[in-house]
């Protein structure tokens, strides 16, 4: 029988590369999609498309232009990316970093894709412990969404109901690692950086990283991932 | 006082140009937003200009993909728009034109637009009597949408939650037309077509078409678009 397929939103970082991992391993044919959303570090799109042959799925990039609307610092080069020291707690709050309704952008584009394979399937990676305090990465929004793309589809009306699977979402990062690896996922593919240096190298400063680097200390595991001397 | 702001999604057709201006005659600051995401029916976007340009708001334009993911016959040519005789019943169902999870991509990139505007208000011209069964213009669906923005949003978490205002859901395109009129709509300036011909005239047969011309019957008013003819 053919595998269902599922859509899977895939950055190129740890945890989106984690979760296609896990699509694959519940017998879903994945399919990969990717945005350029006018995002500073690019090099995750690098990231998402070796992670996405590695895995020999189909990859699909959007562009959907997220920076002609400004206000983040990922996307708006006035607003630096904060950069705080290892030791460092991660802000309360929602960050300069947050990309307003990104996530709600990025799984309406992926319901279209899904609606048009005919999968009922979705698949992202966020998470809601060692996270950044984006809205868009909370249990309830996951829900939420889920009862949109039911009631906004052609498929959904028509009784066949979409599921957003989040897998990692209450997972520790220690633990997205540990299970990537059980999955034989190869992390030196991936990019989390937000601020990466010219040659790609990540920063070691942004919250993205703290919270891999934390993450690689706590699953006792090498990240295999370079950084920058002193950064 | 400032007034508030609000994003408009303005398509140039009859129903989104009476909800821009609706959202004025309310008092909002309407910033309006229109999409090209592949329609074959491009004269609507200069028609959303014209409406925007008239009514004296700011007026952007995103680029969004959707002819890249297929699947409607609004936005690939190898699926023809139906076309019926101005006496027939719409079709039951959920028709070829429905472009999968168009109004969830809209009102996400409208969503994000708005918080960065500082604006808590999104107006949609959905409707869902005289309309053409497209499950993303129902009651549920906008009730959803909004829970969901409410959700994954800095505003929504920080306390300040969106509105998602669909002033036409429950009106007839007939009371839709003279609710416009009595708002000093211009309808001449509208695009409502699904296949207009290569000067732009709409074509009298398509969905869209009908729904305006019965509406404009109803309401006992003369559309001052130009069909083609012998349509």
């Amino acid at each position: 029988m053919a595998r269902q397929r599922a859509v899977v939103l895939l950055s190129g970082g740890l945890d989106s590369t984690t979760t296609l991992a896990i699509a694959a391993a519940e017998g879903f044919a994945a399919h990969a999609l990717g945005f350029r959303y006018g995002q500073r570090h690019r090099v995750e799109l690098r990231a998402a498309r070796r992670v996405a042959q590695r895995a020999g799925v189909p990859y699909r990039e959007l562009s959907v232009p997220l920076d002609r609307l400004g206000g983040s610092a990922l996307t708006d080069d006035d607003i630096p990316v904060p950069l705080g020291r290892e030791d460092e707690e991660i802000g309360e709050g929602v960050p300069l970093t947050y990309v307003p309704a990104r996530n709600t952008v990025f799984l309406a584009l992926a319901l279209a894709w899904a609606e048009v394979l005919g999968s009922r399937d979705i698949f992202i990676g966020v998470n809601a412990v060692d996270y950044s305090g984006y809205p868009d990465c909370r249990p309830d929004f996951v829900q939420a969404f889920e009862r949109t793309a039911n009631l906004g589809t052609r498929s959904g009306a028509e009784g066949r109901p979409v599921r957003i699977h989040a897998p990692l979402l209450r997972h520790s990062k220690a633990q997205i690692i540990r299970r990537g690896l059980e999955l034989g996922v190869d992390y030196s593919l991936t990019s989390s950086c937000y601020a990466p240096s010219p040659k790609g190298l990540a920063c070691s400063r942004c919250d993205a990283c703290r919270l891999r680097i934390r993450g690689f200390a706590e699953a006792g595991v090498e990240d295999p991932v370079r950084y920058s001397p002193g950064g």
